[in-house]
C-alpha cells in the first residue's frame, strides 16, 4: 500500500474544504472542546472529516489518533495509526494570517519514533512537504537538504512564544535571541518544523513542554530525513507516545553545530 | 492628481518585478550598504528602480525617501515628498517565507504626521492596502476597521523581537507576553500595522528604536484612517522625521483600552 500516495491525496481533500471558509464567521463556530484540550472549531472539525472521509473510501482499516477526536478506530483490527492535526495554526487562519497547515502522518506503533510517513500541506500556498522512512524528505517532489548555518549570529530562529511562563527559562531564553541573527513565530509549529527541514529557517524550537505529539509528528520524520536534528531540550533523541494528551519539548536545527550552540545557550540556567 | 491611484500602479509594477525573484541566487546579490544602514539586495535596488521609473514615467516631481538610495530630488523644484520602504521583509523574501511587502507614502513635508496618501501590498498574496487622509483605510477596495478586542486575554499581539537587547525592557515584555493568548512575530512590519488596522491581530509594538520612519511611514497612515492607534511607547504622538536614519519605537493597537492595557505592563519597569 502506498501510505505517502494516501496521505497527500487526504491533505489535498482538506485543502479544497477548508480554504474556501478562510475569514468566513462560520469558520470560528465551537463545538466544545477536542481530545487535545483545545476549542474544537469548524474549521477543526471539517479538516479531520475530510481525512476520515478520504481514508474510509479507500477501504483502510486504521486507528485514528487526532487532536480533535482522540483515538478511534476503522475498519477491522486495524494494525496501522494514523496521527493527525487537521489543522495546524487554527488562529492564523481563522485570523487571516496567511501560515496554516495540515498534518498526516501512519504509524505501525503509537511512537514518535516509529513514524513510517507523514505528509504536511501548507493551507494558504502550494506547498507539500511529504517524507517517508529512510527515503528522504521532498517539497512539491523536490528532494529537500537543511541550512548549513552554523552561527546563530547568521541564523534565523523561530519559536514558540505562547503563553510560555518561566521565569528562570525567560533568562536563557532572552540570551538566545539576542545571539540569533533573525527571530521568527510564525504559529504553525508542523510548518515551521519542515522549513527547518528544506533550510527555509535555520532553527525552531518549542521548549514550552506544551505541543502535543499529534501536531508534530508528521513533520517529525520530514525534518529526520532531510538529515535535520530534532530532539529533547536535553539533546535526547524524541520517543514520546503518540497520543492527543502527551506534550512535547524540542529543539529542531538544520545541522549538529548551531544545535550545540542553542542547548549550550538553553541549559545554563 | 490621484496620488493614491499613482501609488497603487507602483506597488503593482514593485510586485510583478519582483515576485520571479522569489528564492533565486541572484535576490540575493548585494550591493554595499544602503541609506537605512542595511546591505542593499539586488531585489530591494531593483524594487526602488520600479518605483522611480513609474512615477517619472507620469512626469512627476518628487523628492525620494527611500531605505535604500537616501534622499533624491526628481525632476525641478519638487513639493512631494514620496517615502518608500521598496521591499520590507526582505530576508523573509529572501528565505522564502510568504511575509513580506512594498511600502509607499505621499507627504508636503517630510514628517511621520503629515503624509496624505500611503499604499502597502503584500508581495506574497493579492492584498493591498490604501488610505488617503481623512478618507479612511482599505483593503482591496473594501473598508476596513480595527479589532474590538480589549482584553490581553484574548489578544493577538505581534511584536519585534530582532536584536531587542535590554535586560530591564524583557522584564517588563516577558510579562506582557505571559499575558497575552498569543504572540507573533511575523517579519515584515508595515504588513503587520496593517494586520491591526483592518482587525487581523489585535495589537503590534516595536519598541527596539531601531525601526525607520520610512519603513512605516504608508502603514501609519493606514492605521491612523482606519481608526486604531498609533503612539510612541510613552503614548505621545509619532511626529518623527521622515528619513532613512531616523529610527522609532512605537504601540499600535486596535482600540484606546487595550493600548492602555499594553503601555501600562511596560513603563513598569
Amino acid at each position: 500500500m502506498d501510505w505517502l500516495e494516501i496521505l497527500t491525496e487526504t491533505t489535498q481533500h482538506v485543502k479544497a474544504l477548508v480554504t474556501p471558509l478562510i475569514g468566513t464567521p462560520i469558520s470560528r463556530k465551537t463545538y466544545g472542546i477536542g481530545a487535545g484540550g483545545d476549542q474544537k472549531k469548524h474549521i477543526d472539525v471539517q479538516a479531520e472529516k475530510a481525512i476520515i472521509e478520504t481514508l474510509t473510501e479507500h477501504g483502510l482499516d486504521f486507528t485514528l489518533i487526532s487532536e480533535e477526536s482522540g483515538i478511534k478506530e476503522f475498519g477491522r483490527a486495524p494494525v496501522y495509526y494514523v496521527i493527525t492535526d487537521p489543522v495546524d495554526g487554527t488562529t492564523n487562519f481563522l485570523r487571516g494570517i496567511p501560515f496554516a497547515c495540515t498534518s498526516i502522518a501512519v504509524s505501525k506503533s503509537p511512537r514518535l519514533d516509529a513514524i513510517e510517513a507523514g505528509v504536511v500541506t501548507d493551507l494558504f500556498h502550494d506547498t507539500t512537504y511529504i517524507a517517508q522512512k529512510h527515503m528522504g524528505s521532498y517539497c512539491n517532489y523536490e528532494k529537500i537538504s537543511p541550512s548549513e548555518t552554523t552561527n546563530l549570529s547568521e541564523a534565523l530562529l523561530g519559536l514558540d512564544l505562547n503563553t510560555l511562563n518561566s521565569t528562570e527559562l525567560s533568562e536563557n531564553l532572552n540570551t538566545l535571541l539576542t545571539k540569533c541573527r533573525h527571530i521568527r513565530h510564525l504559529g504553525a509549529n508542523a510548518l515551521e518544523i519542515c522549513y527547518v527541514a528544506d533550510g527555509t529557517i535555520d532553527a525552531f524550537i518549542d521548549i514550552r513542554g506544551k505541543l502535543r505529539t499529534t501536531d508534530m509528528a508528521a513533520a517529525t520524520l520530514i525534518i529526520q530525513e532531510a538529515g535535520a536534528q530534532i530532539t529533547t531540550p536535553n539533546n535526547a533523541p524524541l520517543t514520546n507516545n503518540l497520543d492527543p494528551t502527551e506534550r512535547v519539548s524540542f529543539i529542531a536545527t538544520g545541522n549538529t553545530n548551531l544545535h550545540q550552540a542553542i542547548t549550550e545557550i538553553l541549559e545554563k540556567g
